[in-house]
């Protein structure tokens, strides 16, 4: 397998975006990744679009092609691909293996959602359709009551974390305040996430992640190649893990540890060669607060019941041993759902570049990102170095 | 690049199915190319899954881990792709790269789809977001119309084939009489076709592919392992090539030369290193009549405007020097849109492998698969050769 370096990076600005619309998000974000790699559009050889629905959001299917439209790349093969929240991973990992493979040098990975145009009811509908439709989104089950489900769970067996998983949001909060791409940009306390509006017990509106429009984009080339072209400090892709469990969360073996977490990421510590106390800083996906605490645990940054107690000590924070969604995190930040894995990537590789300004931490050399879909039904796990 | 060959194919009947849901599809699908395979289920590495648009029909995204699930894969990595009608065909293309590429040995790929269940008027709109939101669909725009825009446009270049359109439905038909898994199995004639209801002029009813329910799936694997498994004659994918071109039919530089299909198709003749006139079947894209005209000069199969009288001849029919659509095609097997590039393999796989029945045509030694997504702006071609 070849070495595969990311040489371009872009994003929106992520939020509530009433006046543009999916064609826009996607030529802003795109234009600034290629023009980010400093290459010319003829040298991109195929296009992976992960984009979770906007085919119920916008309407509109077929994103690898109007992609390639709007962003002028001519005849290339184009794809969407998807796998709920972890869409964006997904097309990132075919890239990545793309030119590892030899089949490609250099290809565009881009994500995008379009959601907030439309009313709250219509947004839900097209969100739970990442849950199984015959056995679970029929009798009621939205993604709120399953991660609620789990937090429960892992209160009975480890104790109670309520104040930690208020924390999380607290700290990615914070951590936005820094980020101008961020679509909250507001301070927040404990108090606030436990009184906020009830969702489903123990969570609150504070601890769920955000309705979001927005999209990303990565160049990828082959290293030896990425050298030669590139201008900036070269980050390369050194693991990328994808793993899958069931789709329903009653057949779960755990609710508590994610089956596809574990596997995807032992594949990307392998691939790597590092171990999870070689991560300088972790994009991991908070859907919900319990979600982060979950994921630093089975990401191996802290053992099985420790996750709370960790971040109650600030080890997560900015200033932290493992910083941990130093981009304000799909709570703060933004979810724009088939862009999400993609926004990962971007803030892990501008730490990487130490191009983070404001919220650049000190020591940044290897970064990791964490991306699942659906009730944890989907898993990727990337690693990323600095050179 | 190592070589891949099928080791086992799987599909359900085509059509109307009530009483079938995704999942049932799916499993039935999913089941029988795995045990077609011979193969126990912990040797698939990664599943990959076309599908276009459940999210509208059936409400359900996230197609991979759902069949996953249904199949009993347990924890490995799946995927849904999407490239509106050619979406099963990446999933196909995808699989075959991951082997070809030596990251997987083993990898089961499918596609489904489940829409009848739907009223006429939301099936449209389902469709209809293959093509551009924005600039086509909100004006009206809906497939029939660019294909009988296509259709008028040759008949303005090349002449009228009107004839010839109605003699590919006659030919699709009369082949899928022998097809036990086609959804129409009825004899039509000519002037049937001609005076059927108008849909967009030229086009009638029975110049359009169905509405269908149904499911396919292949089991792929390294050749050498492929050859100590198989219990059956060896299929290998000796060609596999993808294109695209732009969205939308305004900016198309030709409505009567599908660039997309020309790119695809030199790649894969490239790879499997024979020319249009070694292939003795093919399975295209007939979406309406007029792309199969369109297809079969694309391909190399006769000359540029040379199609109709082609097809006239009888040089396309299940006796001719061509066979096109043998297995009835998406006009008369059936059109399961995620699930419909790898039924085309399905047949193709079958022929190969001299199991076709009543219906096998006499010389099938290499065959092609053509599938094409929205207004062209996807194609696959993929090409197999029978050991």
């Amino acid at each position: 397998m070849r070495c595969v370096s990311v040489l371009g990076i872009g994003e929106t600005k992520m939020g509530k975006l009433p006046d543009r619309t999916l064609r826009d998000l996607i030529l802003d974000a795109g234009t600034k990744a290629i023009a980010d790699a400093g290459i010319e559009k003829d040298r991109i050889q195929a296009l992976y679009m992960g984009n979770f629905n906007s085919s119920h959001f916008c309407r509109q299917s077929h994103i690898g092609p109007l992609a390639s439209e709007v962003l002028g790349l001519g005849n290339i093969p184009t794809m969407r691909t998807e796998g709920a929240c972890a869409s964006g991973s997904i097309a990132f990992r075919l890239g990545y293996t793309s030119i590892a493979s030899g089949m490609y040098d250099v290809v565009l990975v881009g994500g995008v959602e379009k959601m907030t145009h439309r009313e709250t009811e219509f947004i839900t509908q097209g969100i739970a359709t990442a849950a199984d439709a015959e056995f679970e989104v029929n009798i009621g089950v939205t993604f709120p009551s399953v991660f609620a489900m789990m937090a429960n769970r892992y209160f009975f067996e480890y104790g109670n974390v309520r104040d930690a998983m208020a924390m999380c949001a607290v700290q990615n909060h914070e951590n936005a305040l820094l980020n101008p791409d961020a679509q909250l940009r507001k301070r927040i306390t404990i108090d606030d996430v436990k009184n906020g509006a009830p969702i489903a017990d123990p969570l609150t509106v504070f601890d769920c992640s955000l309705v979001t429009d927005g999209s990303a984009f990565v160049v990828l080339a082959e290293s030896g190649l990425a050298e030669r072209l590139s201008r900036r400090r070269i980050v390369d892709v050194v693991g990328c893990g994808h793993a899958g469990d069931t789709m329903i969360i009653e057949t779960k073996k755990s609710l508590t540890t994610v089956a596809a977490t574990l596997r995807a990421a032992a594949e990307a510590y392998r691939m790597a060669g590092v171990k999870p106390s070689n991560i300088d800083l972790a994009e991991v996906h908070d859907c919900f607060t319990i979600t982060q605490i979950l994921n630093i645990e089975d990401l191996g940054f802290f053992e099985k019941g420790g996750g709370g107690a960790a971040v109650m000590e600030g080890k997560t924070a900015r200033d932290g041993e493992k910083p941990i969604n130093v981009s304000g995190g799909l709570k703060a930040k933004g979810h724009p759902i088939g862009a999400t894995g993609i926004s990962q990537i971007y803030e892990v590789v501008t730490q990487l570049r130490h191009d983070a300004g404001d919220r650049q931490i000190r020591k940044a050399d290897i970064g990791l990102t964490h991306n699942l879909g659906g009730s944890a039904a989907t898993c990727l796990v990337s690693i990323f170095r600095g050179r």
